[in-house]
């Protein structure tokens, strides 16, 4: 099996702010992170697919195909908008953290990928050149 | 003369809109960068300052000052912050293009550099990985 | 007046050969560049434009035309080609190192900066990760 | 156990194309890879290694020893090559793509690395800075 | 399961030596490595934490705690200081390479992230930009 | 003219201290950089040679040829060393700070690149990847 990552990135703007609690607790937790107008990210994002090559072409997937599906479910609806108010599929009781967002991407992607024939092993997601989050999908 | 760079990063949010035209203008101008709950970037500084290296300490500008300064003047006020919102020292009818805001960083910047004993030169700002602006104060 | 930069992408074969010459001189000089079954790179590209920001966009020149533009008159032209044998407008006799294609670039692209508003300032190209040239104009 | 990852680079020219299919099926299979007169990348190959320090010299295996495998193994037979022409190991039949490239190099590797008192663990290729395959030997 | 990762910056002077051996012996197994003064790097080091998200704040850990708790344990120590004189948790029989100080770092921190919530589960430093460790904790 | 950059990469150990200060001047003038035990930078050198390009050739300069003048004259002599203590042509009252690294490199490059056809135009170097100095040689 070999794996094969497709990169894509996006800016988006969010916040994190839990309403029930007062906004020193909200600034305690969340630091700037917590500010009232919103801040904002470049996300650079890594889809990673396992499969065997196809004997005929050398392809796990076609990245062009497996681009078009990331931008199609993912990054044409995240790409400079706001997190919290703008991504119908993105649960309103969920924080934007890269957490979340990396599971919220692998449910919108995985049964497209096995469609093209490859199966999704990895979700990474850059926050800033010092963060980053994995998802395996368990 | 020796040029010392120090780079600094904020993350923010911003949009771009002119009030006076309908969303239909602003989107046919500005694009996705015109989305009405904005979107944000991670944003890239390099401030530049020009000077001779100093003969005891080899230093055309103590580049730990440099980066106090910035963060004092600049960073502080824009990092995790909404530019259209929340800088005080940005004017409200001023769009927050990067062409824009390295304009406003050197007002900023430009006297406190003098003090440190060197010469602002030039102010560089990567909005994203693909795109970059930079002015020399003139 | 503030410099704006858009970079592009392309990957390209070509090779360096002078046909007056015997392979030997040709490898003398070119060194493993002049391998006869062609070689290949991931440029990249920076397109500099200088102007003044626009009173009310903030904008020495809209980057989304700029994009169009290079892609339109330069990358679409360039990428996934042979830069000695697929590109009309590389004349023949002209070696494609970095040095030339940016001056070819450069001509490509003057005029509709222009029509933009901008001027064009520079042009850049990295060819690997250890060598870039860069051409003001003259 | 502690994996040690050596980094090296090469540039080649290839291009995806079954001699059995019309240029009309290449095409639309492989878009602009099916480029008849080559393209290029530049590849960034890591080779990781797997094993226990040595307790008196700190080493899973020396870096400069695996360094000079893999370019006697692998890159001084693919920089400046057409991977479709010019590499004796690389079967005729087999399409050029970054994923069959990392089982070719695999294969290359895997002794001379056991040999040197490591355990191959992962080879990953960087095809450009949006795509790369990963190989863990099975 | 999520990974977070958080990245660290420290640069820091070591040479490889071991007193036993000649002179000529440390140059032939460590090459310019043994340099009798010293050379240094610029290390990143990427610290990996697993868990699940809280439901509430969206976070495996707080990043920024991760942050306070590297920077306390690790990078304060090791940033500006030289690793074979400097370094009180640094064996001094036990060579300053980097798959030896991944095995420090793991040890320095494993405690501490299990009483943020979370589950230390990966060690990298890359010690230039061409060679990298990485470690699991077995 | 055209720039041709070509880059260089070396590691060295160095500090900063005035012999005439006391410890506690020393530390408030350089903070870490003072380290009795020294520390150290993996630097990245950039060279720029100005020219035109041959007609035959398309070079400014042959960058092979450049990188093995970088190598002879300045980073065979940098790399793995001590700047303080190891490097016979940098003068032992000169702070080792970027800024005088650079006009020294300077001098040791620029009749060389003469020789080679070309004209010296600027010295860059990083010293973290949050700093680095320029110099144009006046």
């Amino acid at each position: 099996m070999v794996c094969l990552t497709r990169i894509e990135r996006f800016n988006a703007a969010h916040k994190l702010w839990v309403d029930e609690w007062t906004p020193e607790q909200n600034l305690e937790k969340f630091g700037k992170c917590s500010n009232h107008n919103w801040h904002g990210h470049n996300y650079t994002l890594h889809v990673t697919v396992k499969g065997h090559p196809d004997p005929i072409t050398g392809f796990v997937v076609n990245a062009k195909d497996l681009s078009v599906i990331i931008k199609r479910e993912v990054t044409d609806h995240l790409d400079h908008r706001n997190l919290n108010l703008d991504v119908p599929f993105f649960p309103k009781n969920l924080q934007p953290t890269s957490e979340n967002i990396v599971k919220i991407i692998w449910e919108r992607l995985h049964d497209h990928v096995t469609d093209l024939g490859g199966q999704l092993f990895r979700i990474t997601l850059w926050e800033t050149e010092n963060i980053y989050v994995e998802y395996y999908g368990e």
